[in-house]
């Protein structure tokens, strides 16, 4: 038996999010069918984590287990002939039995991108978020900066989802603008350009509550565009409200940048 | 009567190209549906040129004519608020009665975007062509030099389009590697990146024959990938027939970056 772990990259535009769901196309599926194919044997492909209907994925991490005689680099480029090309798998590599790809993470990396210019280049549309008021970055980024730390983030958390607290600990957490090279990056933000229409919000944790990056996102945005004063942030995440902050930022500006585990694991 | 010069951007991925073709949509009928949404007026948008079906612009040139009130900014939003997400106006502008989007344009850049890198971005998927070998780009730009200047191009021509002469002047022609912050720009690439996985084929002439660029891409990556030695490439431009040169790159790699006219017509 082998035990595997995949890196996969994905457009989420066209599923309804990683889990597999009856009736609906889903990532998970797509990847278990391409594993099936390849190797005869229905087995479960299991993420770090579940990613939302519309949010994509530059470094999501799954692991499997089969029987299957091809090295790592055959079954990238097998797994990548049977695939849609809206789903990639990056990298493969073997892992020892006990890896778990959901509960050996031990944080992950979200990027979300809003496009403040006035016209939205039509590439972009289903990677960008199009906010049509000119967003003053530096104050979303300081407003961000409250944020950082071990906090309960009840606020930022559309609830019904099954979870044991809601304290996490954002250990990096940037709003800034560059230009469209950074969009499909795995590493952090480096470089700003003021000139740019895009502000990246990127937001590292040990983990995430429901739609928790999204509603940061739609919070800060409320403060770039100087609906809100920075001020508001700080009282937001004490109240630990969901309806005291902004409104969830839209699916498709999300992405799952890489997910990070103790190299003993991996 | 008004008369309008305007640029647009769109994904070509929906469409069966620029021109207005019964039964089929195109980019040409989107835009002259929006322009009578707005204006109430059925009137032909001329653009510099068609584009092939599946083929991107990112500064198309139309002029109109048509009545209306309203200044060049609200145009541009307004046609924006109708116009589907995959076509924008990027710009609007008054000029005079005789300006020609077709007759006037003195010239035009295209570029076209090669990855050979060992797994494709799933969000460049429909963006640039993927091709599978370690491209020496160095090689296809010395190859892609002997086009410059003023030839007969027959070699690089699709039969079957009507047309005066193939003679066309190439003013800029280069093959080089550059990361993905260079897609979407209107300015000629500067700034080479020797570890990208993109070899941009940027090409600007007076005119373009059919599928020149498709062709001259094709062309190039024969030579990048070692199929072909560089210096085959001006027996092929003398040979003056299209068997001797590659295969049309597929549509979704090529871009309509801009196009340039007289500052006297517009």
């Amino acid at each position: 038996m082998r035990h595997i772990k995949l890196v996969l990259a994905y457009d989420g535009t066209s599923y309804f999010g990683w889990e597999r769901q009856k009736g609906f196309p889903s990532v998970q599926q797509a990847v278990e069918q391409a594993v099936e194919s390849l190797t005869g044997q229905r087995v479960p492909v299991v993420a770090s984590g579940r990613t939302d209907a519309g949010v994509h994925a530059l470094g999501q991490v799954a692991h499997l287990h089969c029987e299957t005689r091809h090295d790592p680099a055959t079954i990238v480029r097998a797994l990548n002939a049977i695939l849609p090309r809206d789903i990639r798998v990056c990298s493969a590599a073997d892992v020892p039995e006990s890896f778990h790809a959901t509960y050996d993470a031990r944080g992950k990396l979200y990027r979300y991108v809003l496009h403040d210019g006035p016209v939205l280049d039509p590439m972009l549309r289903l990677y960008v978020w199009h906010c049509p008021w000119r967003l003053d970055d530096a104050a979303m980024h300081r407003a961000a900066r409250c944020l950082m730390g071990t906090h309960d983030f009840s606020s930022f958390e559309t609830s019904g989802a099954p979870r044991q607290t809601s304290v996490r600990t954002i250990s990096h957490l940037t709003a800034q603008r560059a230009g469209p090279g950074h969009l499909w990056s795995r590493q952090p933000l480096h470089g700003v350009d003021a000139a740019a229409d895009l502000v990246y919000i990127e937001i590292a944790a040990d983990g995430f509550l429901y739609n928790m990056v999204r509603a940061i996102s739609g919070t800060l945005l409320n403060v770039g565009r100087r609906f809100w004063p920075e001020e508001c942030v700080p009282e937001i995440l004490a109240a630990r409200d969901r309806r005291r902050a902004g409104p969830t930022a839209p699916a498709h500006g999300l992405f799952l940048v890489s997910v990070q585990y103790d190299s003993a694991a991996a």
